[in-house]
């Protein structure tokens, strides 16, 4: 199925639970707003695209309970809310508020929320096969690329940013193999990165993050390509370490490529009023059940981090390439 | 104690288990080479200084089960290969060996190789208050400390290279913090340097290995300190994730210095003929019972990696402090 998708039957949420693969995998239902709001929070849905069409959809189980615009407009600011940086969650729910808006009574509303969700998940999937499309032509047949986080299926309603970029250039006759951060502290890469590669057969190595660096001076990297959680003014928020990787990239003279929607884009904001979301110190202490530090230990985990345009040699968009060095003018 | 140690009464070799830390503490007993030999592939023991006694120990033990010295050069040959990377284990056997062939009888060359496992545990700490002195010149009050991995106490016999400086340094009244990479795949960061540096309620900061770069452009660190597991012609082999942190460092214009004692130089031989050990695919794919990759994935898992000479700014040696870029000729 679908990352996320909605059933007409139900009038239910189903997405799938990216908390717990690689070991299983299981469809989450969520047939009330506070339930996706959790799965939000918990990531069992996560990835700037699939955000919005999360925040989308919830806006339609938003309805069920309300009984007008007001007792709409107070659920919806707490389904903003539930993850602060990626930009595309306002965005989903911004597009179907605004489509309910032309209701008259709340059933309307719903009814026009649900065609607006579903248009926003079907442009997610034309979107990143446009992204798909322009991105491939920067991969040479023989690449090995390197990518951090998921900008994959599972990032997305389907196909991927980053991800399905590799896919049209696979799908093209171009032989790509990946390298994958595992991207910690909740292993984004290795969990969802890997398994969706495997799935489609696609050739993939595992690395911790601190060997980005050592493999490129090894040689076993020509490419970088990860996907973006907000593109603003001077550069472009993503997972926690896409600094880190376009630091180590610039160095070794090796390409580090954005893919990303328009959606993500919020080019009038400059980085220094994004609020980047830190999460819980547990997930540096414990890694399942076992504890991996002492449990008093102090511990700074911002969920995502800040890459400036001089380090990115293209951005990725549903409309084309932008070469953002092109037009810098002045170091960040 | 002492990370290892030696029991007379018993004639064994006691260590601190590091692989059962921080959630629990417990003393291995090794009275057989072999059972060393386990404790040193397991990480039970580990850190560059530590095998080099763990190394000069083993021979005393290799000497129980011994008739004459062909057979103790064959057991000796296992213990060498038990970690191939780190210089320390050969020196310290190479040592211990030396002594015992001094010996007529076995009985003599055990208690030969016995003394001069004892004068090892004994220089390493003293080496390493001797790194400390040297290296405490080159903090400054106030200093935000990186390090990866552990050069520590629980790396040596006692006190530690990298953190031995730090301790050295809050010693003579500087007021130092430390911010500490878990160092994936096995922690050794986030279950050993946090652990020993809380236990000497020294401030520290838990990270992933991935933040490092985004620390330093946040400004929040102003030198970067690790350890040294084999220095040689052109560089330093240290942990993988070490090259990152120096590059990163680089393009930050942070300080990054390596606390190495002499016995790790190995300066006649190129970067080139190091074998870098890769260890097991089990570290990336599982963290404690949690599976956090798919069974079948590939992965790549060097544990240690080169960082060339040119993105060092000092090493600190037990004979003072080298400055190796005022007298690099060509870039490696």
């Amino acid at each position: 199925m679908r990352t996320i998708d909605w059933d007409d039957e139900k009038g239910v949420v189903e997405l799938i639970d990216q908390t717990l693969l690689p070991a299983d995998y299981k469809i989450v239902v969520c047939a009330r707003v506070d339930e996706l709001i959790d799965a939000i929070k918990r990531l069992k849905v996560r990835g700037a695209p699939a955000l919005g069409v999360a925040g989308a959809f919830g806006v339609v189980l938003a309805c069920k309970n309300v009984r007008n615009e007001t007792e709409l407009k107070a659920e919806i600011e707490k389904l903003k809310k539930a993850r602060p940086t990626a930009i595309n969650l306002s965005y989903g729910v911004n597009r179907a508020l605004q489509a309910a808006m032309r209701g008259r009574t709340v059933q309307e509303m719903k009814s026009y929320a649900l065609d607006e969700a579903k248009r926003l998940a079907e442009e997610d999937v034309a979107v990143n096969k446009k992204i798909g499309e322009y991105g491939s032509e920067l991969l040479d047949d023989g690449d090995v690329v390197l990518t951090h986080c998921n900008a994959g299926r599972l990032a997305c309603v389907d196909w991927g940013t980053a991800l399905g970029v590799i896919r049209t250039a696979i799908e093209k006759g171009k032989r790509i193999e990946v390298i994958a951060g595992e991207t910690r502290p909740l292993n984004q890469g290795s969990r969802l990165t890997v398994w969706e590669l495997l799935q489609d057969k696609i050739p993939v190595t595992l690395i911790t993050d601190s060997m980005g660096a050592a493999v490129m001076r090894e040689g076993r990297v020509n490419k970088v390509l990860v996907g973006a959680d907000r593109v603003v003014k001077e550069g472009v928020f993503n997972k926690i370490g896409t600094y880190m990787h376009a630091v180590v990239s610039k160095a070794h003279e090796i390409p580090f490529y954005v893919a990303a929607p328009l959606s993500s884009f919020d080019t009038n904001r400059s980085y220094k009023d994004v609020e980047i979301e830190e999460r819980s110190p547990e997930e540096l202490i414990f890694c399942g059940e076992k504890q991996i530090a002492p449990l008093d230990v102090k511990v700074y985990n911002p969920a995502f981090d800040f890459t400036p345009f001089e380090l990115i040699e293209a951005v990725i968009t549903e409309k084309g390439v932008i070469h953002p060095t092109n037009f810098l003018s002045k170091k960040v």
